[in-house]
């Protein structure tokens, strides 16, 4: 059975039942349809002061066209936790309408390893990103309202920072002369669209705290620079209440259920370069006081993901993850010993080998932030024996555990070992998280940690124009923000083809930027796309509702 | 108490009661939050062969700065017949998002006659307006996307018609040029943006019966020409299915309630001048099929609103109204009489009596559709008694009856008489309900029918491309479709300082646009405004959220 028949033949629960397992009173679940229901923000804060259950990160190697299954092992893991006896949740993010219709979409895991809905999943779902759009949208009109009408704040409109978004692929708008047609249109100039999850908004909805702190970060967005390059935020054009009211709704995390029925939180969806990539600091904290345990996943592999996830979102959110597990496939292994996607059908044992280099570097890393990792064993049909025990012995002897987990095609009995395992973890009290650098840290060197200690670079390039924006920024107060990087999710190194476990590599920076809403400063090291585009046959084509009313081609 | 605290105070009953009243079991309605609810769509296709209850439609005079409370007045009827025992539900427009944040929103009524939630109306609701953007930007991308790889339609790129839209009001976007920044962006060309209510997907979603008429429809949107000058249609481009799907949801009618916990539902809002500004098909049928007694409005005056929907929405959808309400207050009489805004607190008899030529025009057109029509008087704490006399003595003259209602003030008790009115003239079976004229007559003489019968016009002016135009459409097959008549909504002519009832003017038409998706030719007779643009000071600044947590400034 495809994915799709298997979420379609689901045996829901409704999500009141779901609710209920985590001792949630109906009342607080704000319902969308049957299936889906949004935690009151007035439960939120009745549950504040609980103790905190554990938190469980699953990160994995660097993605391959093999696929890792990252958010199927997280779905696998909370089943699994939850079929051990434990009270589990599992976090992520929200899927992005955009891609839906440009490539196979489906964030939602996969086989037996699932969470439901699928398809409102992957098309409104409850309306978040739609209301982010709108709040970042509202903020751009009232940014040329402002300049149409006198510009009181003597906007530089060639200077206009903040773009416009649409949760669509539309190559068409990534670049655009607006304002055209004459006086009562405004003033012509230079614009452009991102796709949502882009937007600094979608950055800041997943890192605030409660609604006070998500106006304050709106406010802080910087939406432009005057003739004299001081900056113009978001509260200077009066636009965060009227933002912060067009969130209120979606600053409520979505529960929906796995295939076993269990908990899911799923809120919120930064892109894992320019932004976090976590989902929201909302849907974690509210889990960890409802469950004992919550799993969680980071975007991309450990290097990006896990990275922001430690030093962005734990170190804001005050959160203490106790484990990790990193996914792996022989696949993936195999890709990175250099074996090309068409030969991955073939046993290749030394290929495994090679390419499990990747996956000790990753392992090295995590424990770099004081936390206990494991690597979970994502099984494919075509593994062999052989391939498996080498991934097994190579991380054996770099000191940590492999276990081989069967979620994909048996739910939580395939990963029972792993559940148990975690919870050993878990309770044997190893973990002393730290985030890689303090915040007074100066920003060129919070890179430069970065990229040494995990992307086990030389150097970092940074001509003098970056480093003199640097510190600009720290003489305006900014010098305490961590910083996102933006790179290739595909290697340690800044070129997606350089495999395994590279070193003696420089980390060119060929832009910074300054979310100063999200509190972050993106650092870019690469091409980083935006706005993304349809392909020549986009999904879209063959996407439509069959005879008996069900949608297909969507996944 | 302002609006928003009587809403505010509202005593909201579980939306699962609402539809218990309707006898709609509760699995069938499915619920956004506990105060709204989508009704299932098998719910509607199995009531489909139950016999219609009554319709009733809610229309106006000229909308004057006065305002005349037509939505109020809806509201209030429906809690009327409620009152009186009738089982009765009201059928009324979405709201738009964009025009909240600029001048002061709020399409849920007033006083005590108010549809709740007012805030959830006024902002995302339930989504569907965003699933309209959703679905026309997609296409608007896959007609991007063709272009990009290929062109295999031989799209001329001077004749794209479709425009994108958003759901605020944003003049930035107007007019642009898209397509900028080299190659792997597009081809440039000139675009623009309107807001949401005025896409023709918005105006199909309201005339659609069901998913295979609603996917038949986009299909046929006309997006662009070839150099041949042919049309290109939405089918051609393979977007519909994929537009159905993002459509399904957003094709349920929503389920509210009134301040008296009445059955309302709400549901569509196209524009009332390039589109027939009605609630949706969907909606009115359903509730005919679960009620006596259904309420409805159409947009703007009588001379817009209730023509298009006797012309466009119950000739397409075989819908009978058995009466019509047409709202008068005794401050619009005045104004159409020729007083000041400012000098409306002052009796003026004289004055109401001359301005009820506006209205004794609106009684005689209606008529003309077989239908039998009576006056509310919304009554304003300003109003005098003889100025209430003087238009119930008009009224009486021209052979009609005017009854004055307090439901602003009272609530279903200051309406009981119109609804007692209203049953009768229903029970009485005087309605012989037929469109002003047939499906074959040609376009041309479509518009000088509703010029010459209902606006009162000598002629209609259009130059020979305009003829023409008409002509080509006819040899196309699109002969038999409707005009929809986009004009100023402020007078009878299209000259909006014309008040009153004059006679003897010219209709010029500047404009006419297929839409062959929606079925109808939209016949432009003035400046229409697709985008707004935001005031100097737009209530945006306001809204916001206060201590309690609750919405201020958005009404």
């Amino acid at each position: 059975m495809s994915d799709i028949e298997i979420a379609r033949a689901a045996n829901k629960k409704p999500i009141q039942e779901v609710g209920a397992k985590l001792d949630i009173p109906s009342e607080h679940l704000l319902p969308y349809g049957h299936d889906k229901a949004k935690v009151s923000a007035d439960y939120i804060a009745s549950v504040r002061d609980r103790p905190d259950g554990h938190l469980i990160l699953v990160t994995a190697v660097n993605p391959t066209p093999a696929g890792e299954g990252k958010t199927t092992t997280t779905v696998g893991l909370g089943d699994g936790l939850n079929a051990i006896g434990k009270r589990a949740a599992i976090c992520i993010r929200e899927a992005s309408l955009g891609p839906c219709f440009g490539m196979k979409g489906g964030a939602a895991g996969g086989g037996y390893a699932q969470v439901v809905p699928m398809e409102d999943m992957n098309l409104h779902f409850t309306g978040d990103f739609h209301a982010i759009t709108s709040a970042h949208n509202l903020l751009a009109a009232m940014l040329d309202n402002h300049i149409y009408w006198g510009n009181e704040q003597d906007i530089d409109i060639r200077r206009v920072a903040l773009r416009r978004v649409m949760d669509m692929n539309d190559r068409a708008l990534r670049q655009i002369v607006a304002s055209l047609g004459g006086v009562a249109n405004g003033f012509p100039r230079e614009a452009g669209f991102d796709i949502t999850v882009a937007s600094e908004v979608m950055a800041i909805l997943c890192l605030a705290t409660d609604l006070a702190d998500l106006q304050r970060r709106l406010g802080a967005i910087i939406v432009a620079y005057r003739r004299d390059r001081t900056p113009v935020y978001a509260r200077d054009i009066k636009a965060d209440g009227a933002m912060t009211v067009l969130l209120k709704d979606a600053m409520q995390p979505n529960l929906v259920q796995t295939l076993e029925n269990n908990p899911a939180f799923v809120h919120g969806g930064p892109f894992a370069n320019i932004a976090h990539g976590c989902n929201s600091v909302m849907a974690t904290t509210t889990a960890l006081k409802v469950a004992d345990y919550v799993v969680t996943e980071a975007g991309f592999g450990a290097d990006l993901g896990a990275e922001k996830f430690f030093d962005i979102k734990c170190r804001k959110a005050g959160l203490s993850p106790e484990a990790v597990v990193i996914v792996a496939t022989v696949r993936a292994m195999k890709m990175n010993g250099g074996v090309a996607k068409d030969d991955l059908g073939t046993e290749n044992v030394e290929a495994v080998r090679a390419g499990c280099d990747n996956l000790g570097r990753h392992i090295e890393n995590v424990k770099q932030f004081g936390v206990p990792a494991v690597v979970a064993i994502n099984h494919f049909v075509t593994d062999t024996d052989a391939e498996v025990q080498a991934v097994m012995d190579y991380v054996e002897s770099h000191g940590s555990r492999a276990i081989l987990c069967r979620h994909w095609a048996e739910g939580s009995a395939g990963i029972t070992d792993l559940a148990n395992h975690v919870v050993e973890m878990v309770e044997g009290g190893g973990a002393q998280f730290a985030p890689l650098y303090s915040d007074d840290m100066p920003l060129f060197e919070k890179i430069e940690t970065v990229a040494r200690r995990i992307y086990r670079a030389d150097e970092v390039l940074a001509d003098a124009r970056i480093r003199d924006q640097l510190k600009q920024w720290e003489a305006q107060g900014y010098g305490d923000l961590p910083v996102c990087m933006a790179k290739t999710q595909y290697s340690f190194t800044t070129d997606p083809t350089r495999r395994g476990a590279p070193t003696g590599h420089s980390v060119p920076v060929r832009e910074v930027r300054l979310s100063a809403g999200a509190g972050f400063v993106v650092v870019i090291c690469g091409e980083i796309m935006t706005m993304p585009g349809l392909p020549k046959v986009p999904s879209a084509e063959a996407i439509g509702l069959n005879d008996a009313g069900e949608i297909e081609g969507l996944f």
